[in-house]
């Protein structure tokens, strides 16, 4: 299908956002007005402009307040439309859109509406131009996408249909489904847009918190299912307006623009191969169908035509051409984390490690790395010069430059990642050395996949000199979760990538209080928890998470956490190599004893050894301990899940920024008596 | 009165928190739960460092979610309170904030719910500790403060009443009158909080976006009238959730605070002294109760026993030490702005300042600094080394570094303006040279109050070595407005202080787009218009406005504009002088077109000359024309208003801050021929 962007979701100069929006591979592009008005550039000039870009201006708009009680007032509308319409001959525009009436002096007579919308259709069609009605969630009167349709049907001229736009519909809670019931033909344009699920007054929310599908609570895919199973063939067209988009450099956005459109098309054709009913395939749905154990080309190979008496959805779907990348990987855990280092902190980090458990394990063959390993758990340190470790390290100071992941097929997994806009990386490989595959990710760290395959032929051998084994572990076993610092521009930039690329499931966001400035969370993971990412934003420039965010696009990797069986021994073994745990209140376990019914005994061990305790709602426990930062840029967490606990331990996040804030210790210090 | 703050309203570690409570000089604090629970003190050491700081503890706040339907939750509940009460003994603490319930368990009898609350305040007394009772205004039942009285009253014992929260009451729309009508001893605290009037959760509205009294939209100086009328002779206390106060250093914000509470205790009085009765005397009532001319000691002699018949409110003024500042200044304009330079700049501000239209018309005596003159408006520049403004200009490069008003009393004006704690300021002063009283104002200018006796003295003449007048003026009067970048951390607190210092009142709140991200502003003024003051803000740091922010409470004046009769003469004759104006594109004329009707000819000079045109509802007109910046730093306006229009042309500020964005002339050219 068709692809295309309304210019008010992005930031910039008119000419500045076409560029952007071309370079994102878009078709086409809705001229909003006001970009047009601020523009040094003629209309004449900015036709041209969109056709050397090869961009089709899909819409013009918004064309306001056009219907009127009073007729002198509809007389001067008509007037103030003729000359919209000179404009759009020089543009080159056709279609403009026509908002339903927000001003006291709205007719409020569908009849009348009806019959002026069709005077100002016939004179549109001398002009070759045609008009998209949408009832605005605010308006006056025509607020509700049925009225809207049944006033055109009234009017009933070849030149006048309806916008859709998936906020107004469903920011009032409208049932999308009734979408089915207009005629195909009359549907002229479709606007999509997301929004966090909010309780306020919704212009406002209108105007400052839309955001790209995939990356808000509405449920989108089911939304686009009924205006193509109502025949829409049009454009698919983001309209968001985004107090963060509006700030945020164009040429990211349009990625992310993009790339939320491409997942949307998936989600939809997804939930079709499954069979499911459009109708109530709602959010939830989702997971299983991706986690399914679907060859990636099944999604491409669905015969259409097989399932076309199915539903009208299905038959849409075989006439239309939508995005099909390869299915998302199937994720098993951390392969292994990578950090840039540089010859001042290679050593500091390894005693960290060591006083960790992790053990020394081998030395890259050609370059400056070493790996660390416990059980299965690999950490990787990269002192190489001249390598992208050291290009991130000069950039970001010591921080995590690279993740790998343990997936089915690493090469489907770039591929997918690729197609959702991702660049490839390549770094340098030495002779007879493995290449894995990987992606730079929309923080600029790096993404690896690691198949099955590469682990079994030892691909640790091939690359490294492997230690023989000595047993230093303390009992940490997997990665529990990653988490992430991301500068406000990228927060739901890298929800939409964890989502798109990985297949991810994001989680609420949360609220959490850090003592200088609030801190937004929300977790994304995949169904069988092997992976967890948190995604940490501030707005203050204070907080603890605001410094780990180094820059723009930083590596904001600002936590690592392990898993453990007993934490109170991990811990304790830790304490004995001489790592530091942040120091928590003793308030904090005297309101605990408050809080909790906890054994005695347990609070003491909590308290002794500054472990940190929640309880969920069914009685799972969460038991967990952190370090001081490393050199300020990120630092180690251990937990332990008991009884199916879920979460990260949000209840204590205060409490640890608050220490995190005074804190002054550095992490490892030579036990005593050494 | 008594006046306290608590400390979920600041940033920072509780001890710190306290110190800057202290310094700002309130009397005592709430303590939030979590304050003290992320502290490193313990609660005996807190209790210490209060009294050392000669602070009170008010109130230890919340104890959420205390009553139940069952009778084991509850049981557990009473524990629960117990280990609380132990801390409170240790702290210090003798009364506890007890919310309404908001969960699923609460209680929704009321004789169960002041049965069970009756059982708590047996606990309470034996401890000496006192119950204030509060409803949350989303609350699973008691979310209405008379409903919550209600219950206070059934449960009838001495240890339990309830605690006032103007938020609470205010956000749901209940009339606060029914105040009047709780026995004056059972009103136990008084929490006061602002907010911008806003339809969204009342959840989110309270967590976010409460701000302090005179800052937001609630009315309350009638609120605490009512308050002060049923008798309640106990601390006025704020307790406020803010983003931006979180974040901001707390030594900042207290005094923003202090100065909150001092504006309203002078507000309540007002309106008594006026004689209006309160419950009527909504916030329009203010301005003139402010601009009349009552002399500044009549508040704080107005003989409260001969009120005292009056009303509930005048005679509980008769028995309350209310603050009692200085009477506003009369303000009738500016006298003068001071720019600060250095010797790379002098000259071209110069030449700008010429081509205006202004004079060369003195050099000070001592000092390098020269007198700009256009019939009465008066231009400084100060290039002098070692003082005020060379060290203004080494912090922010070229800007206006201070501005002088004309009062009626200029002494009477700083006193007031101290008494609202901004610090007096006083410049270096040559041998037989005028000293203007002048305060620091909250964003490190200075505000200069020139009487008419100095006027009359001939200050100018004393000061400044005066050149004879030639008449190069281009028809520039007086200034029109000041407009203000102001950082996002001192927005309100430059509200609260024009109002609280100035006498000056908000508007509106505007949304203004920039290419590239939203502005947000807000207008004050006196009454009779002579002082304008438009404060704009930007979320984003790639604005024109965040870009004139140099520093967190830098110089903020980004232009200054200037009144006129005849705006097209006036932008030619500055334009033959070699003045550029800012390019507005001839689209923004086009759509002019169709927005308005316009006469041709008029039309056709708006856009030959790059004027800009706006008309209000009422037919009033507005055209303005905007220069280059200076710099980076400033730029300069020329308004004509037309019909008794009373705005700043904000539909305009979208095309002006684009053309900004990219224009990159210079200010002055020497004209063509010359």
């Amino acid at each position: 299908m068709r692809r295309s962007i309304a210019t008010v979701s992005i930031s910039g100069a008119l000419e500045d956002k076409m560029e952007s929006i071309a370079r994102a591979r878009f078709d086409g592009f809705e001229v909003f007005e006001n970009d047009l008005i601020h523009s040094a550039l003629a209309p004449r000039q900015i036709g041209a402009l969109a056709a050397d870009l090869g961009l089709s201006i899909d819409l013009y708009q918004p064309f306001r307040d056009f219907d009127a009680a009073d007729d002198r007032l509809f007389r001067r509308n008509l007037d103030r439309a003729e000359r919209k319409f000179d404009l759009m001959g020089e543009l080159g525009a056709t279609m403009i859109l026509i908002c339903s009436n927000v001003s006291p002096t709205a007719a409020t007579d569908d009849a009348q509406i009806a019959g002026q919308l069709y005077e100002l259709a016939e004179r549109a069609a001398k002009r070759g131009i045609r008009l998209a009605y949408e009832s605005l969630a605010w308006a006056r009167h025509v607020w509700d996408y049925r009225h809207c349709w049944n006033i055109v049907r009234q009017a009933d001229h070849p030149h006048l249909g309806v916008c859709l736009d998936s906020f107004h519909i469903l920011s009032r809670g409208l049932d999308p489904k009734h979408i089915e019931d207009i005629a195909s033909e009359k549907i002229f344009f479709l606007q999509l847009a997301d929004a966090p699920l909010m309780t306020m007054d919704v212009l406002q929310w209108s105007r400052h918190y839309r955001c790209f599908p995939g990356q808000g609570g509405f449920d989108l895919p089911k939304f686009l299912g009924h205006v193509l199973a109502a025949g829409y063939a049009g454009p698919l067209s983001l309209e968001i307006f985004n107090d963060v988009f509006r700030e945020a450099p164009s040429r990211d956005t349009t990625h992310d623009a993009m790339r939320s459109l491409l997942w949307l098309e998936e989600q939809v054709k997804l939930r079709a191969v499954e069979g499911l009913d459009v109708a109530s395939a709602i959010g939830a749905a989702a997971p299983e169908a991706r986690e399914a154990d679907v060859p990636a080309d099944a999604v491409v190979a669905a015969p259409a035509a097989a399932r076309s008496q199915a539903t009208p959805l299905a038959a849409a779907l075989g006439r239309l051409e939508l995005f099909s990348p390869p299915a998302p990987p199937r994720i098993d855990g951390t392969a292994f984390v990578e950090f840039a280092v540089d010859d001042g902190t290679e050593a500091a980090l390894g005693r960290v490690f060591s006083a960790l458990g992790f053990e020394r394990a081998g030395e890259h063959r050609s370059k400056r790395v070493t790996l660390w390993r416990q059980g299965d758990t690999n950490l990787v340190i990269n002192n190489e010069p001249g390598s992208f470790a050291s290009e991130f390290f000069r950039q970001h100071g010591p921080s995590i430059c690279a993740i790998a992941l343990r997936t089915d097929d690493g090469q489907r997994a770039v591929n997918r990642a690729t197609a959702f806009h991702l660049p490839r990386f390549e770094g340098r490989v030495g002779p007879h050395e493995t290449t894995i595959p990987a992606v730079r990710t929309v923080d600029g760290s790096i993404l690896y996949f690691v198949s099955p395959e590469l682990e079994a032929r030892g691909f640790w051998d091939i690359d490294f000199r492997l230690a023989e084994p000595a047993n230093r572990a303390i009992g940490l076993g997997r990665v529990d979760h990653i988490a992430i610092a991301a500068p406000i521009e990228s927060f739901d930039s890298a929800v939409l990538f964890q989502r798109a690329a990985l297949g991810l499931e994001p989680g609420d966001s949360l609220e959490l209080t850090d003592p200088y400035g609030m801190v937004r969370s929300r977790a994304l993971s995949n169904a069988d928890r092997s992976l967890r990412v948190a995604l940490n934003v501030s707005q203050s420039r204070s907080t603890v998470i605001a410094r780990s965010v180094s820059s723009m696009h930083g590596a904001g990797v600002h936590h690592l956490a392990f898993d453990c069986a007993d934490i109170f021994a991990s811990v304790a073994a830790a304490r004995g190599r001489g790592l530091a745990f942040l120091d928590i209140p003793d308030n904090y376990y005297d309101d605990l004893a408050a809080r909790f019914d906890i054994d005695a005994a347990v609070l003491d061990r909590l308290r002794m050894l500054r472990v940190l305790y929640d309880r969920d709602a069914s009685g799972g426990e969460f038991l967990h301990a952190y370090t001081p930062m490393f050199e300020g840029r990120f630092f180690f967490e251990l937990v332990q899940r008991i009884g199916g606990y879920d979460g990260y331990g949000a209840s204590n996040a205060p409490v640890r920024m608050a220490a995190l804030a005074r804190d002054t210790t550095s992490l490892v210090t030579p036990p005593r008596g050494v």
